[in-house]
């Protein structure tokens, strides 16, 4: 490595991916509000250093999210290419993927719906993937797949619904959420419109059970 | 009332309702898990005089909220009455019901989720409550109302998912709610039932964006 010419450079983006690889892990345990010393510490750096780097929390998120949130795009983009062809499979792979990408990554409705004014690039971003699910709606009821009385603020709350859903039963089965995105969604389509199975089995019993338990510990973490 | 033959026996009483009331707020407040030494000091009370009317938690619990789990079973009871002549009015009711008592009373989901091992009584009402929602969802299933591929766990879903949902959405949406059940309800009927129009209007976009960034509050308090 003594042959590099530039080795202050690359001290410099060595530091900067550690911040980044430290900060994402803290958003993913802490939400987007976690402290930003403990980043710094974490990446074995001090605090000038991470105010070099990213003098604003803003510029952090910006270095950590753009990627998610491109990820999102690209999401929103194929939907609207099947809703081409297919307008409900168009609206409703977009839900369940979303509720997917929910389920593996805690933290990802966070990621939809933090204030972004300070991060203009996922503000940005973000308008476009809003964007999509406006057409990805407007599409299914243009087309008469989702119901005409449904509003684009009911799919916020179907969102948000199922991410509090996850939450509450995600660690107990991690795998059920699919089925109640699938009951939700037909409460969206419009009457008449054909439904496919619920995919997999009901919660059991004693599922239901531990979630109940869980959700009243009062050491429960904020995903 | 210096002519009451019982002076200490009506202090005791009183000290019971003060201890009651206390605990009532408290558990309102922080969740049926509150601390009990400042439900002493609320009453005006030592923990002594706590402690000889409720030598336990559970005990506190039976004083406390005996009465509003008999208004959920008076309230099974009447859609029992009601699912006779009309399954779907039945189960739909007490959906619905069950989420306007969510929305009035923050903890009604704790109420009736908590583990009543050490409470023989109200585990009696809330065995015969959930005895009642089987006995509706198994008459909707029976009368071809409520979609056979559903099950009963899910439906132990759809009133977690509307806790969650009036946790997120009630601050800034109070009667927005029951916009919300009503959608979700439909993905619970039959194919082919006819569906009654939404309550109320969707939320407004400012309404969800404030409900976004209230759940990012760190401070957010479990309710």
């Amino acid at each position: 490595m003594t042959d590099d010419p530039r080795p202050l450079r690359r001290d410099v983006a060595r530091n900067r991916q550690s911040l980044v690889d430290a900060a994402r892990s803290a958003f993913t345990d802490h939400g987007l509000q976690a402290p930003l010393e403990p980043i710094a510490v974490a990446a074995g750096l001090g605090n000038a250093t991470l105010y070099r780097h990213f003098p604003t929390r803003a510029s952090l998120w910006e270095a950590v999210l753009t990627e998610p949130m491109q990820e999102v795009l690209d999401l929103v983009e194929r939907c609207l290419e099947l809703s081409a062809t297919d307008p409900w499979a168009g609206f409703a792979t977009f839900v369940r993927e979303t509720a997917s990408i929910e389920a593996r990554r805690t933290g990802f409705s966070e990621l939809m719906t933090t204030d972004y004014r300070e991060a203009p690039g996922l503000l940005a971003l973000r308008v476009a993937v809003q964007d999509g699910i406006d057409g990805l709606f407007a599409a299914g009821q243009a087309a008469g797949v989702v119901r005409s009385d449904a509003a684009l603020a009911d799919v916020a709350v179907l969102q948000l619904s199922i991410a509090e859903t996850i939450r509450t039963f995600g660690r107990v089965a991690p795998t059920a959420y699919g089925r109640w995105v699938d009951l939700v969604l037909d409460g969206f389509r419009a009457p008449g419109v054909p439904r496919t199975p619920l995919s997999g089995p009901p919660l059991r019993g004693d599922q239901v059970r531990r979630a109940m338990a869980e959700r009243h510990r009062p050491s429960r973490q904020k995903a």
